[in-house]
């Protein structure tokens, strides 16, 4: 009766965990129950971890870089990546150019991503808001189920301006879309290029002193205030800053419609990384840049608590050679290095190293920042948990093995991972995509092409009170009524 | 093959909602899926929200007062009444009388709890910690899987003193049990009502002026200080003030050891219900005494932002007449009136109404708020949810039925209800103990004494970081190891 | 031997109350005593309250207005206003236009300041860094005793962006100077009048909703960002929300080089002053506008612990007529209105009557408010406070008159108030300029020009503990020096 | 005219600094100006500071502890070591022993003080709160201008309790005192002490141990709870905790009516010195202890933001023999070992050559902390700044003067000091009390006896909104008139 049957395990949600077996069914888990009989195949679990696959929320995939760097991961081997570090899905980024139809964009990454094994959706990139765009294009991408839009406050040729963002966020919230934010004060970022240029200081280690926490902290805080003014919901990516988790914190416990994010990266490494010897730093240059050992404890802390719904991996895949960070010559000064470091396969072995193995997080929280609040926060209702009904995502982790990081591992097309060496307790050993396994044996069991595109619901905003600035409430304020 | 199925319900968890259906054996469930044939007995959910069943932790059930007046509930009134209030499992108290052993009171109670329909448990009440019982009995109780002790910080019968309570907190450390603490300044209390007596303030409505809210605020901060010493978990009950909550939420966020709840009757009630006509205000006297709709409206806020793991009733069921809050007659000064008012059977459907209904809260939120939170604090590994293995605790709701609170829904043996004509949302129509069903159809189907004593674990602290007061640290305090 | 002695008088500094007398000689005070006989001219205060006389440090005086409206009042009437209102000296803009030398800047303000009956300096309104401006120009200013800068983040004119305030503050930071700010989001503004526009919303009420409280404590936020960046002391002027002022507080409790002042208008008028009949709305516009009570209740708060240095008038005087207000038609959309009111003789008679009378704040702090605090952060050493040496700028105050606000006690050259008709206790009866009495009898005393250009010395940081963002400490990063 | 004439100073009061000259005549202060000839003494300040003698708020002198030790000073070596610090008054405290009657305390010190060679009052230590203390006594010391009550929340012998202290609160409520409190959390430390005792440590250094950060904040935050119940001013004494000055800066902000101090052994010494070789680290040991570097650098900040009004001594000269620390033998228990150091000499030295010379604070500040404050907080409005009409009491400190700290130099009969070696820039060279030359080229220049008590005025709380508990307000609740 089932298609497959995984037997023995101990089955983890982010609410519960049970010793169980699963019963999978055209891709979707048909039951759970304490013993099923039966099943074309069955998996023996053998008492390891049975948890919903990975959902890898932030990804740069076959996408060029504002710079036109292209990443070195296709669709293929960025989903094969994140399949053998225990994901199931992943929504890579849509990326907009300027002057680019929203429609044009689509078209593209629908033909890239064809050769997924991941199922997938995207988040799409507005870096050029004209009319068309806010209420034509999005609009129709929004009905196809891209119910999430990324805005940038940094980089010349992505920064929108306070002003568009606020068209964004406005649009957004007319269709139940969430709103993401690469928050940086681009203002800030440039002064320092130019008085670090000044100085001659253009060696890798200058790109973190280039970003300041302070650039973070400040952008932070000015996206939530946009967001309040027209009481639309945001998602803050890749917080890098003890600073920056403290506002996410305060205004969540304020009620804001308020989303956030921390990746490995800001809990594994510190700007001393970005003064090996020679050009080295370069591989840990990503933006925001990683910070100093009191930020990784703080992230930490913030975890726990349940500042951060996800922690994604921001997987930047650009090579250490000229096809990707060395574009402008090999010993190009930090503003000429492509910035992004690849992670979406180390992403799920750090954080349950790091987290499940030594106490600093629960199991369920580990399914929680994982899965199944990417799966909430970004309307993809049928992943992230296991439970009848939901595609048959799952992940068998071995949370007893020891291995170190090493570049073969990652499978995907990079030269380097920044995690090199790294001590991790936890393997994911087996990986079903809607019931297919397609990581087993260390091997990949996917076919190429084999991913699905995931139209998605828009996020559940039920107890969050939101904030419309108590000047526009058009109840005591002379009839205006400002947000749509 | 299953004894009991329970299909076409919407399973709700506190991490999921799905489709399915439900099979039951030997109690417990045996598998969820999308679809279960067969059972002995087959329960139509249609299409109904399909709940863990309740846990109540919070309840006096056949308990003297530290005056001596009997709850008007005994195990088979108060957990009838639970049951119709959507409960499979209650941990009412077992309190020690200054001089009692806690042998003795766990032999008194376990007579009393043989009449229980609903599995339970006991909180254990310590208002005497001698050296045999800190040293002798309570870790004998604790072997029993009692592993919960509650101390009170008001009531000079029952006020430990800080020191008493170092001394238990640190004991409940040892074992890996929880101190729940009462939290109000005794001398206080003791002070504003010298000063209401001088001026002959007696009426029902003063009670709510002789326990002030800083009197609370002070206790929880002090409580919360003792077990930080000592690096204890600890549990603050019935929280009634926005300033106590916010003391529980910085300490959470913290890292301190923490757990909270509130009670329906903080949300419901105001100080104005004290002063209705006559003695009318006495039904709505209990201590910590309900506040002010702004105090309501914080206490919302803490629900929704995780201040507090549960909503607990404190069903202190006295009779309002001679056998319950008048012993000393019908015109007895406030205080001398027995304080404590019922709600076991009203906690849930009044969370579900004014919670999940009005949009505050989250599906999720109400379970994990109703049971699952106090399966995993008070360690009913076996409860608290529904997946493989678990007990079939459950209950069904319908969601949509609207009907005003009736003294005789309640189904306790009380004389009034302080939630009398209110609309409420939401009703358990379905509820089963271990696979049995005890309510349907608005019937008792109970047997007197169905229920079974349930051990209980301890408390998980994953991911809670404690706090030892860094001069006790040994490592750095030169060699000192003060606590255990 | 002396030139003039105040006797009898309870004289008043930031820090002492008692009675006894002043001897002036050659206009500053050479003696306090408890008794000085003699004296060319004796006055006789009568036990009346003497103290410092105010120091404006808000002021529009003989200035455009970014569209090129020019105040009502120049230096004359401007300062003879300041005068009655208890004021010895002030210190206005002087407004740099685009393309604009700031050496033209001031020829063109010391021409107009030539009529001054009050001391003077100028805040330099930088509205275009230039290198020449920022490198050549503005190190002149300085040099002259002109050691505060102001910018805009508000206004398309006058707005620096992020980068241009880095560079003023940078500049301002290496002379000593302090740069003063009008925190307010520009883009939130702008997007705000094109929804209102949208609407056809444009009656003088719409001026409040278009510049909602979230832009000004975005701002603030930011401006304070900016400063620490590169550690250069900030002062946020006109802050009219508690919002920013608690951003202000917790700056300055962590020790940020920070400074800031509120305003008359943001403790007396709310936004329903806007939504009066007709036109007359646009009385009450400036910006940023005026709000409710619960803010005037948080303010007041603010002046009590301290966030604000100052209580300034921002007088800003365009007549409700076709030269001020509505240089753009008598029924102009909100946008073409100049806004901005006066209140320069208002300004201590409020603070007097609604902080002293009324027992919010101390003798002391109204002093602190009024003069000494001014002459602190702006470098006036020579005024704020009696004591010997000091210039003899002195206010005698009746602090038991009541009287109501009218038009013509204003003496400037507007046609309304906006403080008209409220009743308020306090009047500054005497007021000397270094020694010559320029009020009394209710009779200006003074001959237009009297007044003289002040130098400055530059703020006292003595306790500030300031912020470089750590990143950018050269000891541990890199040897990196960023700052100057 | 002038009986003396101090010239050519530079004079500091907590609002000004200026070049002149002081005239005093009668003991008061007659007169200040630019230049005053005459005077039957002159003395050349020679540019020197010239300051308001301090006034030392918080010292024990001629006082039995509870355990019957007495102070090695007296009123006469006590005020002469005062003298030397820079002082011209100071407030001791008369402390009330179980049974004693308030005016036999009263009676008993005003003897010993005879020989003082300040001025001096007392502050009155409450200890068997009796109706007859309440309502006859207190209300008798408080006609004779004793305007301030001190209570314990620690030791056995002084404990009053919760209840006792609201007593004592609303006594010195109504009669317009103020409660000063010593906030350690008795229970926490006699627990701490039998769990030393029972694991046999009992070296000095465990004194640090057994009255944790806990301990302090925990009570600070009770003791203003209970002032805030019944709405009257509260001074909390020697704060030593980070956590405890920021309940009190929280407190503060909020309107409560709130004073504290710190001292300077909290920002000199850490738990590192009481762990000196042998008893050395007796010498360190005060209540509540000194804590570590992290602690100091908070309490920096605090002083510098506004916390704290006051640095005063704890001055607590108990020998480091037989007559002082170890009257319970020389190799005492730290429980047995009289605990509390010198400091009244040394104090202002300290905070002038810490706080001023390395820029921590302003002169301005300095006199605040030092004299100032005390005087408006404790009524002693004839004293603590220069000013025409006040006391003659003035302190000629050299700024650029670099020295050791010496035990000769404490001029007390102490036979350690803590701060001994200690290198301090700034020397006070010169004190007078009313006039009085008392110290001069490092000689005692004073009689003994010569001062004389100070009856003290009520605090001003101006500005201070102050706090009722909102259930007690009669207005909103049935009429109930809770506080006096």
């Amino acid at each position: 009766m089932f298609d497959t049957v995984i037997h023995s395990g101990t089955v983890v949600t982010a609410s519960d965990t049970f010793r169980g077996d699963i019963g999978i069914k055209d891709g979707r888990i048909a039951a759970v129950a304490e013993r099923i009989e039966g099943g074309t195949r069955r998996i023996d679990a053998g008492g390891r971890l049975v948890l919903p696959g990975g959902i890898e929320a932030h990804a740069h995939i076959a996408q060029e870089s504002s710079a036109g760097v292209m990443t070195a991961d296709d669709y293929y081997s960025g989903s094969v990546s994140a399949a053998f570090g225990g994901n199931s899905s992943f929504i890579p980024f849509a990326g907009q150019h300027r002057g680019q139809s929203v429609d044009d964009v689509l078209a593209t990454y629908d033909a890239r991503a064809q050769r997924s094994v991941l199922d997938y959706s995207y988040h799409l990139i507005i870096s050029d808001p004209t009319e068309a765009v806010l209420h034509d294009q999005l609009p129709r991408a929004f009905k196809r189920g891209i119910t999430s839009f990324k805005v940038f406050m940094t980089y010349d040729l992505m920064n929108l301006g306070d002003g568009g963002m606020l068209d964004i966020l406005t649009v957004a919230k007319e269709h139940g879309a969430i709103t993401m934010v690469h928050a940086e004060n681009n203002d800030m970022v440039k002064w320092m290029n130019r008085r670090l240029a000044q100085q001659n200081l253009t060696a890798p280690k200058y790109h973190a002193i280039s970003r300041p926490e302070l650039a973070e902290e400040e952008a932070i805080n000015r996206a939530i205030s946009l967001a309040k003014l027209v009481d639309a919901p945001l998602f803050i990516v890749h917080v890098s800053t003890a600073g920056g988790a403290a506002i996410v914190q305060r205004e969540k416990l304020a009620g804001t419609k308020l989303f956030a994010e921390t990746c490995p990266q800001y809990l594994a490494l510190t700007r001393e990384d970005l003064d090996r010897p020679g050009m080295e730093g370069a591989k840990f240059m990503c933006s925001p840049p990683v910070r100093d050992r009191a930020t990784q404890d703080a992230l930490w802390r913030h975890i726990q608590s349940g500042t951060f719904e996800s922690v994604s991996s921001d997987h930047a895949p650009y090579r250490f050679d000229a096809s990707g960070k060395f574009t402008a010559g090999p010993d190009a000064p930090y503003p000429k290095i492509a910035n992004g470091m690849p992670g979406i396969a180390a992403r799920l072995p750090y954080l349950f190293s790091e987290g499940v193995a030594k106490g600093r997080i629960t199991l369920q929280q580990f399914v929680a920042l994982s899965a199944t609040n990417a799966a909430k926060t970004f309307g993809m209702t049928q992943k992230g948990s296991i439970a009848p009904g939901m595609d048959a995502d799952i992940a068998i982790w071995n949370p007893d093995t020891t291995r170190l990081v090493t570049l073969a591992d990652q499978h995907d097309n990079m030269d380097f991972t920044p995690f090199e060496g790294m001590e991790l307790t936890g393997v994911p050993e087996v990986v079903l995509n809607r019931g297919h396994v397609i990581v087993e044996d260390g091997q990949l069991r996917a076919t190429e092409g084999q991913g699905r595109f995931v139209p998605r619901a828009t996020v559940d905003l039920t107890g969050k009170r939101g904030y419309l600035a108590k000047e526009l409430d058009p109840a005591q304020n002379f009839g205006a009524r400002i947000a749509p």
